[in-house]
């Protein structure tokens, strides 16, 4: 049926949302209807908004400010350590963790010449320049592994200077896995990385 | 960690939307940062642009008019024939089976008494003016089936004059489905609304 313009507008826009499809944004948009007017007004600025988060000038991070919180913050122990990921997402689960008090370096994706992405793309440059100017003792290379991301991890190991300790993070088996159904090439890194008890 | 105020305030935004949670909100959220400023602000204009949404003066449909495009359509052959839906997407269900070419009347739900809902916050008395005012000689109650739904119904036969028809949509096994799974409740429905081959 014809429905009204701005309900199919609204729709065509919630369905373009991955994940979200006709019958979903369908029945999202009816449900907004619901909503106060003063409660549809704000998600729809808190959208548009979107537009204005800026990146981290130093880690592409993204925030509000020039800086990023963890940039500007003097409460990050470990100063000289520097934790190398691929995405926005990546940065925050290992902040969640709880566990790393270093800052942290976005690099937006790994290198991969198939589709065009070299160094310049990922501007690795200024992860060099930052290792250099912040005088960083130690680089945790925490990208995901792929045959892309070995060689971003080998491409960057390659050109850092060596008074820089490059550690890439542990693989094996994740804790509450089990061994039985985890793929052979978990398993032979865990083998490989096994440690004295 | 401490997610920027502008990212934030749009992943609270969108997990108020039935069916999606904090980490949906999230990946969505970060996910329009891939889209250009243009999709964005789009996105965000037809979002507030559901308040400006009317219903339509006659049915209570959607529309962006005074009238919804049904009621003023002039190619809606049975005219004088008015189904009664529950809901907005009720209608749309119908309408979309094109099976139908009369006119709607959206009640916005059914009789509750538990929760205060009467004939008066449905605004059923429309419903009888329009009866009158547009010369209705049928009326199909298309009211799910459920203990208000079937009050609901007898109420409105009740305060219908005799000389309109007023049906019922049938119960019944749906296409494609198998008696084997069906409840007792439908099936006892589907024998009693037996028909002579």
């Amino acid at each position: 049926m014809e429905l009204p313009e701005k309900l199919k507008s609204a729709i065509d826009g919630l369905s373009k949302i991955p994940g979200v499809g006709q019958k979903t944004a369908m029945r999202q948009a009816l449900s907004l209807l619901n909503w106060s007017e003063e409660e549809i007004k704000s998600l729809s600025h808190s959208i548009s908004n979107l537009t204005k988060l800026n990146e981290c000038q130093k880690c592409s991070m993204l925030c509000d400010e020039e800086l990023c919180s963890i940039c500007s913050s003097a409460d990050r122990f470990e100063s000289q350590t520097l934790c190398v990921v691929e995405s926005i997402t990546d940065c925050i689960a290992i902040e969640n963790s709880n566990t790393f008090s270093g800052k942290y370096h976005v690099l937006g994706g790994v290198l991969n010449p198939l589709l065009g992405i070299g160094p310049d793309e990922l501007g690795i440059d200024n992860l060099f320049n930052r290792i250099k100017e912040e005088d960083v003792k130690t680089v945790i290379l925490a990208v995901n592994p792929s045959v892309e991301g070995d060689a971003t991890c080998s491409y960057i190991k390659q050109s850092i200077s060596d008074g820089v300790e490059v550690d890439r993070i542990g693989f094996g088996i994740p804790i509450g896995g089990s061994l039985e159904y985890l793929d052979a090439m978990t398993i032979s890194k865990a083998l490989e990385n096994r440690k004295k008890m």
